[in-house]
């Protein structure tokens, strides 16, 4: 059963789509990204082999099967796959859902409707639907709320539900979802069950479910859970203490993120949410304190976020150590959803910078080029190559190399979902026009214009934007001008480059068809400096390139030449050089202290090696010629 | 029942004794600190207060109730207390054990038999005691050798019998011990259960039990699970790789110390002893080279060992970071046992330094002054003040506060056992005569000497060394000269002090009574400064004295300044100040790169504060007053 996608169903195939606010991201189906740019690229790839890559994986883990299993009725006491494993389906469904909307593909589309069938039939009549709970061999319904993941699991299963509704379907996953979604009012709303899920996800899920089903009380029952947290219900346990779970202090009263990462990113953008849908300014300025002491203090270069494996957790202010960074590809995609609704909420530039940079740094880091192979972990120093990764599942998330798949594997799926909804985030519209947010080469169709975007961005910083079709009347073209982009310059028609400052360049006027806009951002490499209060890389300079982050590998030096070796020097700039940049650098001899004990009495000094040119590659790249060694920060030597 | 301690058996009694080495430590028995000392204030508050406090809790949390449970046949499904909680009773009746021998009382004699009947009622007729396996309501035994840790408990078990046998007892607890290590022999010696424990521990227990009972089948029960390690037995988990347990590389082939720290200390203790006791060389050298890399690439300024929380493992080589540092208690434990063994199979000073080191800086470290509360982690920089920590059980093993008792609460009574122990380690012997490896106030008798050591050391550098009786003949006296003191000096009766180089200062003489000999260290504060691969120190420099590490708490600042501020000026040494130093230092004010964002284009520059002076206390104090931020290394302001 599809409904038709009325202008304003259409208007609708967004992830995300406040009910009261003034700015939308644009439709998934709005915007058609060129398949050999950036990210154009990088989503075909999506579509053609991750998308099959993570559907046999599951299979094979017998993921799939514990769905058919509870749909047989089987005790299944040694069920394999986490008790997350669900989720895993559901965000992968997600992500046909948008790629299906996109570039519609009938055998895509009979994969999907016989997953959903399977997982259909396992529901139970009360709308209650999981696999590792509620069953015969499986523990009861909500006995695990601190690490069960079932609301969890709901969440995701709700989000595809959500993606498949607005990309024009009221089909069966829509009602599955819509029945989950019930159950779980019912169970835990007003007068139920007082409690929370150890992992939070169905916050955001009830909103974007609320709002896209027009059903009040899943708002209502969002606000509930976000409201109930940070009161200790949840049962601490060793390592697992009520910060990692966000329960120590309510949402309203957090100063910064903390505790495990994407806990913490995925229960803040629910709570923006309800904040939003509920005018509660309270709660809306706690979540943007949040985020401001979070980017400030304990936020990666890369936009990564997260830096302890221990809990996979934000550290405290300034621990951001190189090494160990654990900036988790899921926390990336937190952050996004984080920023994206402080964006919609409030039109700041800051939020869509952040967006930028994450997408470019973390999400296009974690997969491979040929989509099959995956960063868990997104570290900005790696002291010891990483081994093979195999074709097995990875147990660890960890390793300096991409893997196919891992033992909690939730990265791929939710790249994969990221991926597929790209468009979204590529332009927002309002009142005034449309903004471009993200650029990228292809095609937007918002606000009334249809616009064609020619640019190589990020290797290039010219983005040309055409006007194929303008709106009536004066509306604003408004381009974001990213903070790191001081020096950049705005042709509007045949007019003069003019200076544009970071933040937003704004062109109003009665557009016409055949109107051009040309952006020039300046992606000559610069060296960007670390606050001297982050210890982990004190006296060490980085080279960025545009929105990208570069780094060194060790694939890229010169025979018997250590990485830990290797000196900036600053006093000339680094150069453009392919995509990335070549810097000119000293290898100091050997500065050993002492070589029974490297602590010692007298200062160390170097001898340095005479100037040479070393090759930067962009950070999103790295490993992808095999193991090896890798800096984003290197010390400074003169 | 006890056996006469005879002057072999009274030489026997310490933790270490090997049958083929010409160096033995000395027995605790032989060593008696003076109460006022550094170290014999810390044994007698041990003996006073911590053993007691220990008993205590492992009582009210039900852990000694696990082994009545277990004697009454009763069915225990929800058994207080980790599958290793046994452990920590054994690891207090060997700190009971050598603490009744240093200094004899009838009521902890009392409390010890009480235990040890306790434990014996426990112990199955063939000679299996375990109270979390191989009984009803449990786990069948040995179905869980990765994460069971029934051999690991068995070999804390051994080790108090031998404690006990060594300090002229062959009663009950030796029988008990016994039995079990007959037990396990049955089971996994040859053509029985090819296997290892994923907590290596019985190793050195086995070794030593057959080195005090005269057992051969003990050590070559201990050869085979050296010899069966890292050949990937150990079924992996996720985050338990086969590095985790040591069972990925055999250890006569494996580089360096790696995985899990304490596991990857006790392992290698108990090969260097098989090593020792089978003429291995070949084993012998892959334990020295392990050592040298580890102590060269992986260990703390404190002699604190494993820097990661996730799996409390060693890092990479130079990954050092001082926050996140773990060093674990036991670790430094596990380090002082194989630098012992080290030590007696070698003669070598290196061994001692890094001994006097670790106990100063980490052994010294864990217990609060009081002896009741511990520090379980020992980073050197706490970011965060911690939290008070209460006086529950303290569900994390960090948090910049000493707890009374821990969920994992192994750090407590480790320290127990080794400040119980302490004695051997002051002093060995050897055909040649005697040499003092530690220095602290007290009288030793071994080798024929009686030896008064006057010294407030390490408050003061000087030791003064009184022969009160001494043996016949040319006998050698030699005194450590730690590697940190380049200007020591050693007197000898009425001569001029004599410089004397880092390593031995040696005496050799037909000693008298009456003789004096005055050493005279130099305790003047110094700068250390760390290797520069050390990415988490870069630019920074630490002060030390003799064998403290010194520390600034924000304790010691005035009002409104920032530890992350404070910049040492190196140009002026630092200088004595009660038992730390004063330093000169510089303030920065504030060099943020850019309020919203810790990264930036322009390079940080700093306006600094006219020098001010400030304390620093020895690290092994830091948090006594109170939470506080605490910095080991201080950047380096000019």
């Amino acid at each position: 059963m599809a409904h038709p996608l009325s202008d304003a169903a259409a208007a609708c195939a967004a992830p995300v789509r406040p009910t009261r606010s003034a700015i939308q991201g644009v439709a998934v189906t709005d915007v058609q990204l060129d398949a050999d740019g950036f990210w154009g690229r990088r989503q075909a790839i999506n579509s053609a082999a991750t998308l099959e890559h993570c559907l046999q994986w599951m299979e094979r883990l017998g993921w799939l099967e514990n769905f058919d299993r509870v749909a047989r009725g089987e005790a299944a006491p040694s069920r394999p796959g986490w008790q997350f494993s669900d989720s895993e389906v559901y965000k992968l469904l997600e992500a046909m859902a948008w790629d299906l909307a996109r570039t519609p593909d009938a055998g895509l589309e009979a994969t999907f409707d016989a997953l959903v069938d399977r997982i259909g039939a396992a529901q139970d009549d009360d709308g209650y639907l999981n696999t590792a709970f509620g069953h015969p061999g499986r523990p009861p319904r909500w006995s695990d709320l601190a690490m069960g993941h079932e609301l969890y699991n709901a969440g995701h299963l709700i989000q595809a539900g959500v993606a498949r509704f607005r990309t024009g379907h009221d089909d069966r996953l829509v009602e599955i979802a819509r029945r989950a979604a019930d159950q779980i009012c019912e169970e835990f709303g007003e007068g139920g069950l007082d409690a929370v899920c150890g992992h939070p996800e169905i916050e955001v899920a009830l909103v974007e479910s609320g709002r896209a089903l027009g059903e009040r009380r899943y708002l209502e029952q969002a606000r509930l859970f976000i409201d109930r947290r940070g009161r200790g219900t949840l049962p601490v346990r060793p390592l697992l203490s009520a910060e990692y779970f966000q329960d120590d202090v309510p949402v309203r009263e957090a100063a910064v993120l903390r505790g495990h990462a994407v806990r913490a990113l995925y229960l803040t953008a629910g709570a923006l949410d309800v904040a939003v849908e509920t005018d509660d300014d309270e709660l809306f300025d706690a979540v943007t304190r949040q985020w401001e002491h979070t980017v400030a203090r304990r936020t990666y270069l890369t936009g990564g976020m997260g830096s302890r494996h221990q809990d996979e957790g934000f550290g405290d202010d300034w621990e951001l150590p190189a090494d160990r960074a654990y900036c988790e590809t899921c926390a990336g995609v937190g952050s996004i959803m984080l920023a994206w609704r402080l964006y919609l909420a409030t039109g700041e530039v800051r939020y869509a910078d952040l967006i930028e940079r994450t997408l470019f740094n973390v999400v296009a880091t974690s997969p491979s080029a040929d989509g099959t192979t995956f960063f868990y972990a997104n570290p900005l120093q790696q002291r010891e190559p990483g081994a093979p990764a195999g074709d097995g599942v990875n147990r660890r998330a960890e390793g300096g190399i991409r893997a196919p798949w891992f033992d909690v594997s939730c990265c791929p799926t939710n790249v994969a979902r990221t991926l597929a909804s790209l468009g979204s985030y590529v332009a927002s519209v309002d009142t005034e026009g449309l903004a471009l947010l993200q650029y990228a080469a292809g095609e937007v169709r918002a606000g009334g214009f249809v616009l064609r975007i020619d640019t190589a961005y990020p290797a290039e910083g010219i983005v040309r934007v055409h006007v194929v079709e303008a709106p009536d009347g004066v509306r604003r073209l408004r381009l974001r001008i990213p903070s790191w982009a001081p020096d950049a310059s705005l042709r509007v028609g045949d007019g003069d480059p003019m200076p544009v400052e970071p933040g937003w360049a704004d062109v109003t006027r009665r557009f016409a068809a055949g109107d051009r806009v040309v952006l020039e951002l300046p992606t000559s490499p610069r060296f960007t400096w670390p606050d001297p209060r982050i210890d982990g890389v004190r006296d060490t300079v980085a080279v960025e390139r545009g929105p990208l982050v570069l780094c060194l590998e060790s694939t890229d030096l010169p025979d018997g030449i250590s990485l830990d070796d290797v000196r900036a020097v600053t006093s000339s700039a680094p150069v453009a050089h392919g995509d990335g940049a070549r810097l000119t650098a000293t290898v100091d001899a050997r500065e050993t202290v002492d070589g029974a004990f490297p602590y010692g009495s007298r200062r160390p000094s170097a001898t340095r090696t005479a100037p040479l040119d070393l090759a930067l590659v962009p950070y999103h790249r790295w490993a992808e010629r095999g193991p090896a060694t890798m800096r984003v920060f290197l010390p400074v030597g003169e």
